[in-house]
């Protein structure tokens, strides 16, 4: 294979054969393919498209770039989750404990934060000395013997989407369909999954901006999946508005535990309750959904779930008391108001902006290498449907100086819509997308 | 200017600002934008294409991204002719040493061939000791003395392009019509020409398959020239069969030596007069083309195009001799007939492959580092329009092996077309293409 007839071929609208796609991440996992000839041929696979068939190849030759992930001997089902991003996405701290505690092994790589989404990783951060860095064996080990284990993405696992990540980024060749789909599931593939949830969100805070887009998106992934023999199952979810009320790690951390300890917000935990009914019901735990969101609701209400959320944070480093006492997590310096501005019904929210306050004061990364303040962020207490007074306190800011402080007040009311007439309250899922045998 | 943002507009289908080409022109130059950046542009600009203002903004950044020469302190109006490149084309052999004859400076910086087209420095080297490596002081000494000057390209000139262009041979992003044109017009910008012939070529041996693209790519070049404040003009000629008989170095040196002599092949005669012809005219020398050629006409006749040719040579180094004695330049192992295989009239050659013929003999280069050997090719004298005879010499090969020459005696009559019924005769030009002012 010559690369410059490869890309050549993309460019020209044409297909690559299996064997060119395993060349191609092949050599450039190797560093014989140079980073400019990778670049021309992500942008004409942008711009010309590929195939079903040839993201799927992309795909599996990614996830087999290098070392794969093979937990049998620990579980005999491996399930995973995948949240496509958003503003106040702490999901996975809820529904990972709550489906180990229902018996379901999870053993889950996480990825940090950039931009306006948070990452599971700075959040269960907020916990004085929790660490992801562990070892295989360490991984193995704590799966085994608590059934649940959150650890970094490591490099070892599809090396090839770290690379072309890190280079679609710099060639604004990030957003493309199959690049996001193969991208996602190699890491999956790599990391054992067996089943795997897939919550892809639409809106104004996500990456897919419409339903149908996420849609096309997530049928595209629960395909690549099945053709890997993996079981599949994609949520369309909604992420016009942030997840339950806080959005910041320490906050969202605390959010959390108040769920799993029966309270919380309704709408975060009914979408907890999905994400992890479905986990439950891949996993071959439940013969229906509703038996296995009724076993998750249980594991909630009896306690198991926050019970098995403590054992992760111990057995990674962290201290129980944060659990037990969350006002032991980190604290912000200043807390204030947030107030509406004017009255009327919310309608709307800016919620990719709302993300990017949250960056403002320190809670997130503009760039990688960016330190994460855990204490920063805001609680936003309303919803679109709300009815809202001016003057109205609507959430509070948590900023650790004046300056974030003020522009945030500024900005968050500022990121939300308010008009005479109510809009529909927002669905919490807009559809799920089995493979072609539902499970 | 963020480059990715840059690379995200046009990739989009966007224009991109005077500022943002040349900020991206002076990064790359200056190796603060690296090759992978470049390259996703360069496909982006592939698949979206430029406006003729982003083009002639590519164009001035690349042409002004390194020295620029000014000759005036040598001549008053410089001229310079670019060829798109074919086979069997030692235009610039004959016609530079006919325009300076005829009192017109010609300073000209050529390159090597690559694939299946020759370069008319490789031709040039096929004298002993000639040389076009040149300081700009001995290059303008020469123009000064002699008039006439044939140097490499030098990347002090539009490095840029130099940059870009081995870039673009790596990515599959050359074959595009504004990136063309802007390589070719900003070194000839930055070789300070105050009017330029371009003589653009199609057919099977040509980069430009069919008259309209040729015509296209020449109207952008035209319009780029003016823009920039030069006179120019494009002859669009035919590449559907070698101009000439000779393909291969020292065979074309020869035919440019017998051509300067009064003799040569007519097609070849005719192409040159009409060339040079226009040159003449944009420097002012004749007031019409008509008169133009005619001093061309006489400038042969009477021996000063072919003096001037000796000068050339001597003065770079060569030996004066080989131009008075032909024999003397290098010689092949093996003259050999082309016997044509079949009855008919000759309606079509792959030029192209005719062009590999010769390459593959070793008188061309598959990559830039391959030596070239001078005494290798081949004359084919038959030309499209021509009745065969099965069994008839219509050429001759000259190769240093065995192999080489019996795969060239299958391969040059595989290449050419016969038919019972005749085709009509190529035209030599298909049109010529002026500036929006007549000159």
């Amino acid at each position: 294979m010559r690369m410059v007839d490869l890309i050549a071929r993309k460019r020209d609208g044409g297909e690559l054969t299996t064997g060119e796609i395993n060349d191609f991440i092949r050599g450039y996992t190797a560093e014989d393919i140079p980073d400019y000839q990778a670049a021309a041929l992500l942008m004409a696979i942008y711009l010309r498209g590929m195939t079903r068939r040839e993201t799927v190849d992309l795909t599996l030759a990614m996830a087999h770039s290098g070392d794969t992930l093979d937990l049998h001997d620990v579980a005999p089902c491996i399930v995973d989750k995948h949240s496509s991003g958003g503003v106040g996405d702490k999901t996975s701290l809820a529904v990972l404990p709550l489906v180990a505690a229902v018996g379901v092994p999870v053993g889950k790589m996480s990825g940090r934060g950039l931009g306006s989404s948070g990452g599971t990783l700075d959040k269960m951060e907020s916990f004085d000395g929790w660490s992801s860095a562990l070892s295989l064996e360490q991984f193995k080990r704590q799966l085994r013997e608590i059934g649940l284990v959150l650890a970094g993405q490591t490099s070892v696992l599809a090396p090839a989407d770290g690379k072309l990540y890190a280079l679609r980024d710099v060639t604004a060749t990030v957003d493309n369909r199959s690049l996001i789909a193969a991208s996602i599931m190699s890491k999956k593939l790599a990391a054992g999954a067996d089943a795997i949830v897939l919550d892809v969100k639409t809106g104004s805070g996500a990456f897919m901006p419409t339903v149908e887009a996420a849609e096309d998106l997530a049928r595209l992934m629960v395909e690549i999946g099945q053709d890997a023999g993996r079981r599949v199952v994609a949520l369309i979810s909604d992420m016009n508005q942030p997840l339950g009320h806080a959005v910041g790690n320490a906050l969202e951390v605390r959010e959390a535990i108040d769920t799993l300890r029966g309270g919380g917000p309704e709408d975060f935990w009914d979408h907890c309750r999905v994400v992890a009914g479905h986990m439950v019901l891949l996993a071959g735990k439940a013969g229906s959904l509703e038996e296995a969101e009724a076993l998750i609701t249980a594991a909630r209400a009896d306690g198991r779930g926050l019970a098995k959320f403590r054992e992760l944070v111990v057995a990674q480093g962290g201290d129980g008391r944060q659990v037990d006492d969350p006002d032991r997590l980190p604290q912000a310096r200043y807390i204030e108001p947030i107030e509406a501005t004017r009255s009327g019904y919310v309608t709307a929210m800016d919620t990719s902006e709302l993300g990017w306050v949250c960056v403002h004061c320190g809670g997130g990364r503009l760039v990688k290498t960016d330190e994460v303040n855990p204490a920063v962020g805001f609680l936003l207490t309303i919803k679109i449907g709300d009815y809202i007074e001016a003057g109205q306190p609507v959430g509070e800011i948590y900023a650790d100086d004046d300056m974030t402080l003020q522009q945030a007040q500024r900005d968050i009311p500022a990121a939300i819509t308010v008009a005479a007439e109510p809009s529909p309250p927002r669905p919490l899922f807009y559809a799920t997308i089995y493979g072609r045998e539902r499970h």
